[in-house]
């Protein structure tokens, strides 16, 4: 690892140092970061050589009623109408998703492309709408919760007409890493335990809600559980602990 | 789930009650019931409608040297040598792999396929060779062990240059599934709890190595520990609880 990055280490002594990079990455301090910081990722120098990137976020002719349903719930709740018919901003806000990792940070996607060309993220790494992870994020500052609306392709099949164990952990690794991220900046996760209480039948959409435990120092726990689109079936419960990290920890080899 | 089933399940009263096709999916008695099962897919009266399935455990052009390096090991401990000259299985065996759950199973196919004819494995769901998950698994019976050797593939990213947490978690629940399949005949993921101690850069090869520790009645206890391909640096430990089931409750809906 240390050795293959080396000569993308002396890149970023041409661009600028990793401590101004790490930087970069932290979410700003503002009360939408991520939507401040999507269009920032298409400013700078290069912006010319790179179309916008599509926010996967967004409906598409894939997602189902209940998918539509659950968008629209939270979706119509990241606005709100006063009195004299001026909008402000509502409780929960949409978190738009690319498909590499480093998708909200300023310059992030010219250093992950930079990375490795190819990378993509592992959820949005397919291009057939609907057949892996169709998802949408919302997050509530107010009350510190984010909320997932996951619908489950035909291509994450485990168990026979079923998501696979893994798919089920990615889902909640999105949504906690997400949440984690949000209130600590660049994060790993240190530990994931997921009590499976009933299988998700393939093509099913799933509500995942993460709350924040506590932090302490660069540890941050947070506890997720997932459940049927109208919350009447458990999926699963989970905790997970991170730990926040600069990212020059990962550019320079763990 | 139960709803949408119905047809399917009275097509299977068609062909044959659920209870049979439950004992097909159980694991034969044999000591390399993989090799036995995976002939026995093709056979039937419908085999003459599918070709023959990709086995995606054998060597293809995007395995690296150390994937190649650890795949030769454990495949050359397959066979043995004897004095004569003649040959007899040795300690380990390979599993193969296919891009459906029922692979192993004589007639899993058709009962996938029927269940939904466009699922695919999760970890097998791509078609470029080397881009997601490459892997191999080997079953050592004598010693009850069970290996995967894993290559991970650029559309595996999580943090920059690194393998998602999710798809860290798939590979250990891939091993300990099937170590858990191979004890108990089908089981479901109950409990996964996973310590991630250092990030596994993109295009790495990794080993898991998972135990049984102990089995009481229904339950099945596993642990996994995941490493660099040469055994000097810790990925994960991991420990899991599988609950074997009848196939028929999933069919039925759960």
């Amino acid at each position: 690892m240390a050795r293959s990055l080396g000569p993308i280490c002396k890149a970023f002594q041409r661009i600028g140092s990793l401590s101004s990079i790490q930087s970069q990455l932290s979410p700003p301090s503002t009360r939408i970061p991520f939507r401040t910081s999507s269009r920032g990722m298409l400013q700078g120098p290069s912006s010319a050589f790179f179309s916008r990137p599509r926010d996967f976020s967004l409906p598409n002719s894939s997602w189902g009623p209940e998918m539509m349903r659950l968008y629209e719930q939270y979706n119509s709740q990241c606005e709100e109408e006063m009195e004299g018919g001026e909008k402000r901003e509502g409780p929960w806000q949409r978190l738009p998703s690319y498909n590499r990792f480093l998708k909200y940070a300023t310059g992030g996607v010219y250093l992950s492309r930079m990375i490795h060309k190819k990378a993509r993220l592992f959820t949005r790494n397919n291009r057939d709408q609907g057949a892996t992870f169709e998802y949408v994020l919302f997050f509530n500052s107010e009350e510190d919760k984010c909320v997932g609306i996951f619908q489950a392709g035909h291509l994450l099949e485990g168990p026979p007409g079923h998501v696979h164990g893994g798919a089920i952990a990615t889902m909640i690794d999105t949504v906690i890493g997400t949440h984690a991220t949000i209130a600590c900046g660049p994060v790993l996760t240190a530990n994931l335990n997921i009590n499976y209480r009933r299988p998700v039948p393939l093509g099913n959409t799933v509500l995942l809600e993460s709350s924040l435990d506590k932090k302490e120092g660069k540890k941050v726990f947070v506890t997720c559980k997932m459940t049927s689109g109208d919350g009447s079936k458990l999926h699963t419960d989970s905790t997970a602990l991170f730990v926040s990290i600069k990212v020059s920890q990962l550019l320079m080899g763990s």
